[in-house]
């Protein structure tokens, strides 16, 4: 697991807007494709978690920067990178690039939570466990 | 409650893609809004019966036929009225239009589901006696 | 026009994701249909911008907050007020509230750009008109 | 090229609703996938078309059955054959499986237009040239 995990996404009909370019909401799409596929990586499903232990990832707070649009048929290059790792909660520095043009870039702040009371709660033991060792 | 239940939408940038028209998908999306408002109407909430009562809707089947198309900005009236009203099935008849242009028709089937076992089930007596007093 | 703009929305199954709430992006649709609503209380119309200006607005960044969750059916009111406006970008700051509850906050600064070029340009006249006298 | 072209998605949480499925809608952007894909896999390149020829293609028509869903984390394989290449239309054959389990099938009925009018002209000899040879 190098300490940057890339993923590939293309630009679909559906991910553009009436300008002509990617809708802006659509990176936020973007990214957690790539946190899932992260976790996928290290050996973590959601849907086991959801299901199984009743635990949800949350978003926090996203920071956001569009700096260059992207269009129809274009491929991105997805970058993230772990800025921080909390007992609950999650810290991810993430970029979107076509070819070497920087697209957008975030700092997302993701939470755990209990699905059943929406509550905070620690991450998982195993969850943790991989993450550290990644 | 009318026969021919009408509902508006707005045409956002999000429902747009750089074709510069609505994105064909999201009619579904427009039909469904339409369906749930009707529900509403008769006072029938989704979200109760999903947490309540473990009920579910489920679209079995779709046909949609794109006649013309809308763009940003445009003010969509979309009709419904019931076809067939089955014991866990209801069939409508939608369609989307701009002033008098005809954008988009559907013929929507829709069944109901337990949803914890994902299999269908009839419709809560409530739900049908609503329906039928419609 | 008061100096808070506000709208609402309701959450329809499309906002929603299997945690059972609204999709975090989700909330930068709404913001989107906000800021729409707000120019177009203001006489400013994108799609007429779009086509005969050959103007478009892009959102440069973003940062949300999330608060609390929104469920399925809810009613969300959006709050909208202008933080700053410059000769080629606005800030905005928005909210989503149900009741008396804040789901979530943003900062949002839209450019204003040519739409041929990608390029920032001044808004246009008229536009800047409409808005200082808000 | 096969007479069946295959293409695969991941379920995301952005295609899942509250009921913890993939919602209909979304469905209809995988099957846009695996035809914008398949395109490209002929070497035609919907962007260039928009741009360099003001070439776009519209959906017409879809039939779409909803047999089995699909969840959060599942891997769909999406198959596309053409039923019938017409002069200015294409008529689609398409499916969504998890596995030996059929999701979804849809026949969906494309058409070429003319972007700067909408209406309807006939395939780009090179892309009718590409589509035949396939």
């Amino acid at each position: 697991m190098p300490s940057v995990f890339t993923w590939t996404v293309r630009v679909y009909y559906e991910d553009t807007d009436a300008g002509g370019i990617v809708y802006y909401a659509n990176y936020l799409k973007f990214f957690e494709r790539v946190r899932t596929e992260w976790l996928r990586a290290l050996g973590i499903h959601q849907q086991d978690l959801l299901e199984r232990d009743g635990v949800a990832f949350v978003v926090r707070s996203a920071v956001i920067e569009y700096v260059s649009a992207a269009r129809l048929d274009d491929e991105l290059k997805l970058t993230l990178s772990v800025k921080k790792l909390g007992r609950a909660s999650i810290q991810f520095a993430q970029q979107a690039w076509r070819g070497d043009t920087l697209l957008s870039s975030a700092d997302v702040k993701v939470g755990c939570i209990d699905k059943a009371s929406m509550r905070p709660r620690s991450l998982p033991d195993m969850v943790a466990a991989k993450m550290q060792a990644a």
